[in-house]
């Protein structure tokens, strides 16, 4: 099958950068000794986590147990969940997915510990945690040092958890624009975790594992000495946004929408079938409300028009699009776009190599 | 089930207040003696199409091939598609479709109306269409007036194609917040297209059908002479859109998203289990920043934040929610957030009647 027989609105993945970008980073975690467990929220695709793995990676990184229960059906058995678990229903759903994978959670509160241990010795099982450490982000975490000590201390008195080790994602480094700036940050988020395993092994307790992640940040924090894991995510795909920050250059991005032009209304006007539910809104106003750009042309604006639409404008005034032609457009944010989507094609130049499923869209709970 | 049953996050639909959202609009449409034919991109499920047609509606609107499909396959049999049909394979499904439903689809262009003519006399089919007309908006659509006169003037070259009418959608009713002014603009265009179908008729050409659509304008032009179909859609679940644009009540908005207090990292800040991915970001810039807001707890404001996070503050500095706490959101694009989930609850009080598919979801092509 060719890329002209596809119907359109349809994501496409360059298989050749998708592979390059997956074995960028496997190299550079090789080479700084540090372990890569990738988030899999960007692609969602099962089959994109074992390329992930046969580079080198030790396991995967999931945000809710929805994504973890797809990962291992289709056969991921070394799963990091960094989300803590609340309610009855999530651990039913956390026990018998231990029967599958090994599966690791996070917590940062007494409250989320307490219902999890006392549910794992119920069914009589070990479970490793990791403590959610706020480097900056402020959305959840403990704050570094005494605060995760403290909370760590209250472990023994659950004797079915285990401590792994402790995580942070800074991803405050994607408010810094400047790369001097975005170093400073990063690693003053680094010697903030290195003193916080210090502390905890002062009192003799083991913290083997100190984990970081987020992909404008990977290839600074993860030069850090201390550091053992890094679970970078979006760098498979890339984006505008990381193109924004310097994370990769426009030919990197391996993820595109081809649209097709279905309206000529004026001479500086043309309409495509990919809006909002193709592209999604993420990041629109960072972008001056724009959803996306269109591939090698520089001149056309790709506004945030509504959900089936997308318009087109030019700043020459004249477009030379005719109804019926088709354009490849780069979304804002990765992540969000491949969220949209049911199936995704892997292409290799004209040729489509792959239908994947999207296997783990929507899978919020 | 009760709602304490649902795991978390989850979309309810509180079915008292959708049958009343539903209701109204279909008295509505029967005192004005104008045809309703809802959009179904707000809800993008054939249970709560059949509701809309046992009020009243004569058929129902999509926008994609894909949704008509699905709705075809539930049994609705009488269905407009909004959107030009451009290219091979949606030519190929439309000829499929027409075989289980009465579906008559839009164009703006000869480039639209060629083919689809050539394809439907291939198939020994007729086929009826309505053409676009650009009352404002912008987007598709041709200039009222002479230049729809123009392009319907080119039909007759196409015998397997018979005009049904024109239609609008005055979209660009919601950039006038100030009624008085969006009563200004949604009359022009009621005027514009009366002023057209006048035309066409002075001309000889039947125009039967003069078709209008938009939630926030559909009270408005609703009430036009002349006006003999409309098109809302949002007005079954209604939003934070509307609200700020005075065409609901907050205690008539009918979709919420149930999400649970996952963490208290401090004491001004709670993170629940809903954020982008759960939510969608439509509309994030319009409402500074925030994607919802909690219903109930007018000091506690919802930041627009991650793709599974949601940051709660409050006004007063503290918080009193805890973790395992619930809450309930308003969206601020119902349509938008109801495209992220699988399935929603239908619930009456704290009791969930319905599991419902959202089975027109993601279908973009």
């Amino acid at each position: 099958m060719q890329i002209t027989d596809l119907d359109t609105p349809a994501v496409l993945i360059d298989l050749d950068k998708l592979e390059q970008n997956i074995q960028r980073m496997a190299s550079f975690a090789k080479a700084q000794r540090v372990n890569l467990r990738p988030h899999i929220k960007t692609h969602k695709i099962p089959q994109i986590a074992q390329l992930q793995l046969r580079a080198g990676a030790i396991g995967i990184t999931c945000q809710k147990l929805g994504e973890a229960e797809i990962m291992a059906a289709s056969g991921l058995d070394d799963i990091l969940i960094t989300y803590p678990i609340i309610g009855e229903h999530k651990l039913n759903r956390l026990t018998q997915l231990k029967q599958r994978a090994k599966v690791c959670t996070v917590l940062d509160s007494e409250e989320a510990m307490a219902p999890l241990a006392a549910r794992m010795q119920q069914e009589e099982l070990q479970h490793e945690v990791m403590i959610e450490v706020n480097t900056g982000l402020n959305r959840c975490g403990v704050l570094p040092g005494e605060p995760v000590l403290a909370l760590v201390q209250r472990l023994p008195q659950y004797p079915s958890l285990k401590l792994r080790g402790i995580f942070t994602h800074e991803g405050h480094a994607y408010n810094f624009p400047n790369l001097e700036e975005r170093e400073r940050v990063v690693m003053k988020a680094a010697d903030e975790m290195k003193r916080t395993a210090l502390l905890l092994r002062e009192h003799g307790i083991a913290c083997e594992v100190i984990s970081v992640g987020s992909t404008p940040s990977a290839m600074i924090i993860g030069r850090a000495e201390g550091i053992t894991e890094m679970r970078p995510g979006n760098y498979v795909f890339c984006d505008r946004v990381q193109l924004k920050l310097g994370s990769c250059r426009e030919d990197q991005i391996a993820a595109s929408v081809l649209a097709t032009v279905i309206s000529r209304p004026a001479p500086d006007r043309a309409i495509i079938d990919a809006g909002n539910k193709t592209m999604c809104t993420d990041n629109a106003a960072d972008f001056n409300n724009t959803i996306g750009v269109v591939v090698g042309r520089a001149e056309l604006t790709f506004h945030y028009s509504s959900e089936e639409h997308g318009r087109i404008t030019s700043k020459t005034g004249r477009i030379d699009l005719k109804v019926g032609d088709r354009v490849r457009l780069l979304p804002n944010h990765a992540c969000g776009m491949m969220n949209m989507h049911d199936e995704v094609y892997g292409v290799r130049g004209e040729v489509v190599e792959e239908v994947w499923k999207v296997a783990a869209r929507g899978k919020v709970k």
